[in-house]
């Protein structure tokens, strides 16, 4: 951590903030510049995260110099992290697909799409049992029924499960059917909920928040490690801006930046991230082209009658059109699409 | 709902739109403009809110015309929701003010602080409890002992408490001890736990999400009040952009947007807004002016002792002098701050 | 300038950033922590601006120390700069409200704009004559015969007037009528115009870009200054951000901030920050509330048959009403409205 | 143009918004719902562009249905657009390439440069004379001579020259030497300067805006079409949100986005929307994956030295890297890199 002091700073307030930095264990080493001091405090930079420094008498800025995370620091793991699913990797050479619907709808519309995405190529099943809606009057979730559809389309087609949960209490519940558990966007910094994913032994999908930093991102991934499960898969899926043509703004820069921070694996959701069918490929190929690990993609059999995001989902043919396409955007990244 | 439909739009086209809409129980209207034809929607709007309507052939775009939210709506309720807070009322002419720490540390200080602010004038007592930190590595709370501790300041002091609860397995808990349960920024949009807060009968101050619009704050507002719980307050404490000089951007104008658009009451919090002691004042005296119905403020013995938020924490002394300025300022917007 | 190295930099690397920075004239002293080392940048940091510092091998973070401006900052002029306004001034203790329709539309209507205003205790006119409009097809404002109705009502009525400069080209011709030069959003990053109105001896009122940060604003105004004229008038007037409820986001804290910062004086334009008529006195009393030496507010005799912001303009009693609101808010700022 | 209007409108009401819409030449169509009531506006959609129809009594909401630019939309022109750039052309089936410094330094770093992008297969050369430089006393560019340079190194190496005009009285001047005219980020809404460009005959490079949404990068397109030149070139840069990991936010989508909207070419600059060279070719390879038309690379041989932009140069070795993996992109993308 760097103080910026004050101009004219005193003595004896350049004592109090050194002797304030040295009681929480840290040293300190005072640089005279020609018109500003600064205070470097040289030591365990996290016993300062909660100090408010900028309430010591003469300090008039702060810089952080140490990562805030640890666990999820690429410093920290010099190999990247490949997490299992079913029988591919995420994080390794292969990109892997996840698709499937936006809500589970009912065991006739899970089991036709599980077979066409699998045939298609898909590696995982994604749809969701609980539903977190911005409206009290929308469709919810069918709940523990829907868990039930889902590990039944796994059986039949080897399809692991990418299911999300939204509430502390439904953890060890979803565990039970789920090969991985996903934090939505707006559980981002539910920290209670990543505390107890974190306490069990299945991988976590972690969705960016639409609001949130890079940094903050990753800080939730600590969360989640710092509990002892280090099998958590990063998820880039917009972010909120002033731009309304799509319904969120991809941060494609992201998937770069996350690649070269942290060793844990990185996706994209194409279908959030542009909110409309047309851009679900283009987006899908960009994010393969600037390295992501794979792809959650929304497949429905007729989207005009999908009972949540029909709008940016798939339909079969769509989808068969864009696994097709995919395979020279994975290799053109030195990569290949994972093998069935 | 309009439906705007496609240039060239065919006649089969449009009966397909109309068969779709009214299958849903509504009617609707063609208007054949020069270049392009609409299509209304007429009848209970809510039916339409999770159909993908951009996925009709022809459809280009859909314009809501009715509000999403019903029971949050000025429509709703002639009169302003007042809600008691102690002995005073949120919402009726009077100001009120919430101050205390950001986190419970420990008996001494909460008394300390809850006889001083008590004295300034202040109408209830904040205080964490449950934390929601940005780092696994930060203090998380006193938990319930902290609840314990505001309990006692209450009977002491008579001042109604104000905490958060983050957990849908704590809010029974919290809601045992507290007057108002807070709703953190983070959790705006943690639906389950807007469920449960709407069960219990105790009133709850809902923080605006960093990144939630003025209609997804409402939104979250008509999950709690459709459980059967209408006693929620509205907090604008700063929403996320680009820019950096602040902590977050103070959405002053959110202020009387949310007083035309609602019933409910809406108070100002300065202290996150701006994220620095000095913006404390000007924040708070401002969000008056504009009409808001009270003040959320952070407030600590020592702030370059506290354990969180002690940058933006004021003093006693800067609290007094902040209570001692506020009168004119309530008198100059047609109010007073509520009396003792 | 704090140079932040990368874990394990070699002695050699050390010496060439060192060599780097003092090739340039400033002085090093480097800080070996225990993970990290950095290195101090002594002496001008303006020769810094220009360097890719993090181009040198080894510098993975550089965190300037000094302000980027100069002229600008609190600490170049010890006294509030004040500006001339016909009889008052902006920056002193009064403050002064510039009010007019968005466009000059013709003679009738800004005579009974000038008349009404000055009566209702406006200390100056503003009036588009050369009008910024992001579509092609509207009206682009009549250029000369517009500045020549200012002149006229100026002459009529005392009020000083207010008049955007959109060209390099026009400065001469607009410096020819107006008493203050108003430079629009979306010029203010207009680097050449910025030189050219530094150029001219009148005051310039200088809007914030919708984009630009508090910093940008004053770097903008340092340009203008620079070259000469030290008036500057900086202006509040809303960013862009999410939220589509408004037009732009009032930035409230951007006044107590720019009052820290700066000598300069500040001021707010409610008008286009809301772009709604019920929004400008809410967040006029909320601008004189945190510190703002005046206003800037749209009024036409009829807004609804306005050629350009009609739906942002105050009709005259609306104004004489927020006139008369207005006193209160400024004595309890410890201000006064400035008498005409 | 759809109005809304209030619960409870009167047949008074309605009759003065239908007067008031027929007064401007469009006709109107009343459609009732339950509970309310739309004013349907048929015919030309532009004559309400500047009314303001929120100011009419009773009117609570408006919906344009028509899209504010003609020019440059897909509706318009059949085929895509295709503007000659040397002996290739932007917007073809071939993806093009502009290199070079941020700004001339002089004639030897140009020279060096221009040999070297041309080798490495650039199809074009750029470097400004003219800087936008957000502080003063940052380097403003060489002017003049600047230009005399990149003529010089056009006719040794056959690269057309992109550079950019800041100023309306430059305008003939750059276009005198210049083969395209970029208008950079900061003067997207320099109105007078799109004029200005608009009725010269050199194609132009737009850059979007870094608050500007994808329809106010096409309106500024029509204000340089609207005067004759209909070569515009659109030039995704990145937008300013809260991310400050990267420079700017790549908004990625806006490139499909454009492509669907209007026949005009689309290119993408990485070196600004990541602002670091490890971004570059990731965010290139994705442009290209999404279906840019080309690209706007910053390329230095010194980068480290370099005068402005170093962090997000490229040195000679990694833009032959870059050159080297972009075929394949091009080629899953349906497209080939323009043969030179």
């Amino acid at each position: 951590m760097i103080l910026v002091t004050r101009q004219g700073i005193t003595e004896e307030e350049l004592d109090h903030i050194r002797e304030r930095v040295e009681s929480l264990g840290l040293r300190t080493h005072v640089s005279r510049g020609e018109t500003l001091t600064v205070v470097g405090c040289i030591g365990d930079e996290e016993r300062l995260q909660h100090v408010p420094l900028l309430s010591i008498p003469g300090v008039v800025a702060a810089h952080p110099v140490m990562k805030p995370y640890k666990l999820a620091s690429r410093e920290f793991a010099a190999d990247p992290t490949r997490i299992p699913l079913g029988e591919v990797e995420v994080g390794g050479r292969g990109v892997v697909v996840v698709a499937g619907p936006c809500s589970v709808e009912g065991g006739d519309m899970l089991r036709e799409t599980a077979a066409r995405v699998r045939a298609a190529g898909a590696h995982g099943i994604r749809g969701g049992a609980f539903k977190p809606r911005s409206s009290p009057y929308s469709f919810q979730g069918m709940g523990q029924p829907g868990l039930e559809l889902l590990v039944d389309v796994r059986d039949t087609h080897g399809l692991p499960v990418v299911t999300e949960v939204m509430d502390t209490r439904q953890v060890e519940l979803v565990a039970g059917y789920a090969d991985v558990l996903q934090i939505g966007t707006r559980n981002m910094q539910n920290f209670n909920l990543l505390t107890e994913v974190g306490r069990v032994q299945r991988p976590v999908l972690l969705k960016r928040g639409m609001s949130a930093t890079i940094k903050d991102l990753l800080m939730s991934a600590e969360y989640i490690m710092q509990q002892g499960n280090s099998q958590v898969i990063l998820c880039e899926r917009g972010i909120r801006t002033f731009e309304t043509a799509t319904r969120n703004t991809f941060d494609l820069a992201a998937i770069p930046v996350l690649k070269r921070e942290t060793h844990l694996p990185v996706i994209a959701d194409p279908s959030h991230a542009g909110g409309r069918r047309d851009l679900v490929a283009p987006l899908a190929f960009a994010a393969i082209a600037a390295g992501a690990d794979g792809l959650l993609v929304e497949v429905h059999p007729d989207p005009e009658a999908a009972w949540s995001d029909g709008d940016q989902s798939l339909d079969f043919a769509e989808f068969e059109r864009l696994m097709g396409q995919l395979a020279p955007f994975a290799e053109a990244a030195g990569r290949k699409v994972a093998p069935l």
